[in-house]
């Protein structure tokens, strides 16, 4: 018998908020958490995006003001959430966030979310440089993908 | 210049409606698009969880009056989203849902949600049946996988 | 010592399904009931919202393709809701609205909400007519206070 | 021809935020904005909600540890709101609360958002505290009674 945190985190037990350059607070809704008292599964995305918005601003260029140009938009093409403990109502959260990859018109963002030292979920965003209209992939504009180098610099 | 599309849905693109036992209609509502005017990418995870609530129905099991007995509850471990085209405002869709592999104590559900015969997103959800307290794993109950086993029997 | 039913509702005790023109379904969520096991309470808001949907569709001007012209459109200036009883996960309610009053620019819905016979909340919701750029109101369109009319008219 | 916000506030020109002992700083998520590029009406509830869960914090009495107790629950039969101007995505909030009236057993808030010196919705939520099972009424307890007075004494 085995615990769910031996079972489905052996192989992130590295994970470390020190591994993400971008951390942001964020406290647990009553709204939030559902009957089993836990924060619903599906609000992990949304605390991702809240993750990525506050990305996009630490680099210099706030969605959607500085990231809509040159006739691209991002649009999310991937998500993946490993659960690890669960997230408890006006629990103390800080989501953390670093581009893990970045392509030609894409980026892959890791994510995690931690209570103090322990790593509740952790995951990862993609998202595609596209056209709003076709939905064509772009390339991603050079001072994006600057920003981000810049911003993921060892320091 | 690839579409997102083809370069998203290549290995998926064997996916129909009819590898699904569980089809479940839901229309989107103006509360879940965004500026974007397509749904928030949050939102496909809660359309998810609409699909097993309704898989559960289904095998005669329905949460969590049925489903929680003999000391434990269902936890989502991971959860994955593969996005391939955007749901608008009023679409109507359908969910669809697969328990595609049933473990020791833990099961894993696929999950598309199509507009017509195109499939918009595809995923997984996997489930670990396991203590509320300890969150120790616990084997499935008998009744539960041999509901699934029986709902998903080729007819 | 009173009860909620009692102190609440004395003045709408009348409240039942017969005053309102449009009825539409809804299954409570998981995701909608919070740690009290009850709908969290800013969700009838957007049950409400859902209902208002239901009503253009009804009168054959679904929003927004139809109800967005002249210039105008419809922004949500005040809401209120009377809770008598609270809905539970997997409820199947009924959603009720009649358009109480129609003003030069503004339109009043009456809604309720019903687990059966039960009206478990009531309230409305006031709309005006506007331009989006700059939040001036107008004159409702002709066609929209035409078709209202004739979808309250008794039968 | 009005603007909305002639129109709405006439009687509310008053507000401000010196009116109101709680202020809570709330950035708007992009998952709260809606096609129309602002808040979706339902969510300002949400953030009465978080509102409230900071003046509970505020008067010593956090919820649900401190609030749950001699067998009885707060529960929402009324909530109010005026809507005068839309909070826009990002936009940095602030939301006010002031315990207006404190009966035998409910306590009725005046709650409102303000973006700068700008009230964008007031209202009001009126909570009765009552047994969860029976949905009694019970006389709110002394403490509970006694940390509001406090707070909202005169400084």
């Amino acid at each position: 018998m085995e615990t769910l945190v031996t079972v489905e985190r052996g192989a992130e037990a590295a994970i470390s908020k020190s591994e993400f350059r971008l951390h942001f607070p964020l406290r647990v809704r009553w709204a939030e958490i559902d009957a089993q008292n836990i924060v619903f599964n599906a609000h992990y995305l949304a605390y991702f995006d809240l993750g990525i918005t506050e990305y996009w601003r630490a680099i210099g260029l706030p969605y959607p003001d500085k990231l809509i140009y040159e006739g691209g938009d991002l649009f999310v093409v991937k998500s993946l959430i490993n659960y690890h403990a669960s997230a408890l109502y006006d629990n103390q959260l800080e989501i953390c966030a670093r581009a893990a990859r970045v392509g030609n018109s894409s980026i892959t963002f890791a994510l995690a979310i931690f209570r103090g030292e322990e790593c509740l979920v952790d995951g990862e965003i993609v998202y595609v440089f596209a056209c709003p209209e076709t939905k064509k992939s772009m390339p991603l504009p050079a001072r994006l993908r600057d920003a981000i180098t810049v911003f993921e610099l060892p320091r």
